[in-house]
């Protein structure tokens, strides 16, 4: 006799004992990073691992199978943006993906992130690609093999991109990363040749960690971050931990010399802070509680960090609260400081690169993950491709692989596929807040004045209260009336370039 | 057919789980007081009970009790103190204990804690007895039955006091108690009646909380503490939580008008500390790789703090560290400061009362709940009895029951037989140290010049590395050659007393 409305709350019950679990494991992932004594690595790897297990097999316990069979018939689900519409859906395709790698794939996976994270550590300090070689050859082959497994229309890229931007194709990319292409390879030659370059090095006098500290706390506290269900901690790695309703914890780190990073990386982990304290509490447990994808994540943050953290307006409200914590701002007017803090410049590597150059570092690594990915690239010829794309996108020359092909860690632990996420991210952000823009009148004048509550609300409304009721795709459609376009990020960086450098 | 070896292989692998759980647990605790945010608490509490549930379904599990009958009677645990039979041994103990109650029981203990303690925080709030009286009676009759479904030989006491003091008794106890209270009430009476006060307002200066950290850490570190595989953190109730191999957590609070709480409370913590750090590594999740007791756990926090830290050759070696410290400290001599930490004065409350009294306000307490347990003394007659007991062992006048007989939270939560463990900490401790001194040679010369290594190497062979393998009972007559006596504790404080005083 079958009752779906019992197996329903059955399969709820379970899933949020699984993450319940997974939570647990936050906070001893968190306090790894940021609190835990040298000598206690071991003993907490041993516990991680356990958490791990009991995660993993619970997860994919044939119960779970049974009883979304029981509910996926059953005319509760029938609405397809319905809470249990959503929580089944999103739970099948979770399951599906979780069984159907065999369990030595998986340990051969383990086991070579492993290693090969270690040979890339290695290869990376001794500028030897070579050594690394073997490694990638590896993960490539095992990479195919787990497509196999997942199965996939289209491009075999589809098959991974699915674990980190559900619903999302590489051919879908691949069209809104050529209309980004051309015009920000353009926009950027513009910009080096404008002769007119940033006043940066006002950001590069001396910045106490702790009065950065404080003021980094006050600009996420301003723009809405509730630190009575939060913290920001100091890590070597900066990152956000949704640990779960109430608990949500950032850390940063400070260079005492460059007020950048710390500030705007803060930003940053606080717009994935707000995203994590706006979901859904009772959904807790559920995908229906959960964030879209890492894209949509990543669009929080680039909204926080650059959308709003180096407007103009912003630092009409937050100048003079910087100026109070370093008396040496006093002779920098706004302008000098909005322009020293959008300052564009080709870089070698992709985590010190701005706003613009960034996505140029993410469409040379998408290309190469596709091409590897489909035969056309082989890692031996993976440097040259490399350097090459470096010099045609950004005019920079890679003096060594270290500088180059070796310079991020993400390959040596097998994300492949992984990568794109970040400059949807920026796309998603420029088209959403353009969108508010339009829905919420004058957002500049309101920022100028410290007002931030109005666009965290529709931010709120629209996307964090949303969890996975809609993919990313949908959900762009449902928020701006369109699909995902190059304009809007374009839009904004011509703005910049023009206001900064004279040029669009 | 019998395989022992394999039976007792998988009962510490499945132990070693349990463990490794209840240690995610203490990861989960001391975050929980140390850094969760406050709206972290109702998602801290979800994950506390299913981890919680996890740990007593597992290690209540009727496999455990298979495996251990194939265990018990096999010859490699003929050897008594041999590794597998410590590990068979307290096992067997432990998990009769567990299963010896019924779930209705354990359901109803465990509501009535949340409403007791709730209760009892706002009778002491208000100073309202009668409010909490039926809580109070509610727990007596829960611990009655508590008792009779572990059974016990002697008083209904010992039943309970098993949870705490594994083997202790109270007839035994009551023997070493009666030998400590006569003499300690007439010392104390001279030591009040000697006219010659210590200097403590000298602990009454300004001790910013910074200065103290550093000076307290360096004690820590100073006797031995290894920060590489521990931390010292700030909580509101200060505690020390040992979370597994590598990873031992203290924490303390500062009061910046005081300098006692917070250097002796760290230097307690450490006594923990240290034992934990000391416990034998390759035996984590076993319990021969666990602490003894409470009372012996507390014998290695009260011997750090006083016996160590309150003696003379300590501050021959940190007083000029103090100095360093805290400027104002250069018109204060050794023997000042001496007798400024070695003050004896009556006082109501437990917690703040000094090395010598404290033990009378055990006494009193293990007295009650004697009384109570076997029927002799009411509930209703508590304040009253605890007023005069209070008039007669300490010779002060109980101004309202807030500071009297509700001043601690132990009752509220059912924790009846934990209070003895303090006073035994106390006994233990100078017991150990006596025949350290013996062991040793001239300790005090060693102090004096910051050699702590040899009295911790001496605990660390004698006590630490020993887990579980003795009772409390026995590992005192194995390591002092006698069975618990009151005698050095008494000799230890006459001596004190004679320095500070000039009584003894």
């Amino acid at each position: 006799m079958s009752n779906p409305q019992a197996a329903y709350e059955e399969l709820i019950a379970h899933l949020r004992e699984v993450a319940l679990f997974g939570s647990i494991g936050s906070v001893l992932g968190w306090d790894e990073r940021v609190q835990m004594p040298d000598k206690g690595a071991e003993h907490r790897s041993n516990q991680s691992s356990l958490l791990a297990r009991k995660v993993h097999e619970q997860f994919t316990s044939p119960k779970i199978d049974e009883l979304l069979r029981e509910v996926e018939t059953s005319d509760s689900i029938r609405d397809q943006e319905s809470d249990p519409a959503v929580n089944v859906r999103e739970t099948r395709r979770q399951y599906d993906r979780a069984t159907k790698l065999p369990g030595s794939l998986v340990e051969e996976m383990a086991k070579t992130e492993v290693l090969a994270q270690a040979a890339w550590g290695q290869a990376r300090a001794k500028n030897d690609f070579p050594a690394f070689r073997p490694w990638l050859e590896k993960w490539l082959e095992l990479k195919k093999q787990q497509a196999a497994c997942y199965g996939h229309t289209g491009h075999v890229y589809n098959a991974l991109l699915e674990d980190f931007e559900p619903g999302e194709t590489a051919e879908n990319l691949t069209g809104v990363f050529e209309q980004l292409r051309g015009p920000l390879v353009e926009l950027i030659g513009k910009i080096v040749s404008s002769g007119r370059p940033a006043p940066i090095e006002i950001l590069e006098r001396s910045y106490p960690a702790e009065a950065q500290a404080k003021l980094a706390r006050e600009a996420a506290a301003a723009v809405g971050f509730d630190f009575s269900a939060g913290r920001l901690d100091v890590s070597l790695h900066p990152f956000c931990t949704g640990i779960g309703p109430g608990d949500t914890r950032m850390t940063t780190r400070y260079d005492e010399k460059y007020f950048g990073d710390a500030f705007f990386g803060v930003l940053h982990e606080t717009g994935h802070g707000l995203y994590d304290q706006g979901l859904p509490e009772k959904h807790f447990g559920t995908p229906r509680g959960e964030a879209v994808s890492l894209g949509i994540h990543e669009s929080q943050s680039r909204m926080w960090e650059n959308l709003v953290g180096r407007s103009r307006a912003f630092w009409k409200f937050f100048l003079p609260k910087a100026r109070a914590s370093f008396g040496h701002l006093a002779d920098v007017n706004e302008d000098q400081w909005y322009r020293a803090i959008n300052d564009v410049r080709p870089s070698l590597i992709r985590t010190e690169s701005d706003e613009a150059t960034y996505n140029l570092h993410i469409l040379l690594r998408f290309e190469l993950e596709k091409a590897m990915l489909s035969g056309d690239l082989s890692i031996a010829e993976l440097p040259g491709a490399w350097n090459e794309k470096m010099k045609k996108y950004l005019g920079v020359t890679v003096p060594d692989d270290a500088r180059g092909v070796l310079q991020d860690i993400h390959w040596s632990g097998g994300a492949m596929g992984y990568f794109p996420t970040y400059t949807l991210g920026n796309l998603y952000a420029a088209q959403f807040f353009e969108q508010a823009g339009k829905d919420l009148g004058d957002m500049e004048g309101q920022f100028a004045k410290g007002e931030f509550a109005p666009l965290l609300g529709w931010l709120r409304e629209k996307i964090h209260s949303q969890g996975k009721r809609y993919t990313a795709a949908k959900l762009v459609e449902k928020v701006t009336g369109r699909a995902l376009s190059a304009e809007p990020l374009l839009a904004h960086l011509r703005r910049k370039a023009g206001e900064v450098y004279g040029v669009a």
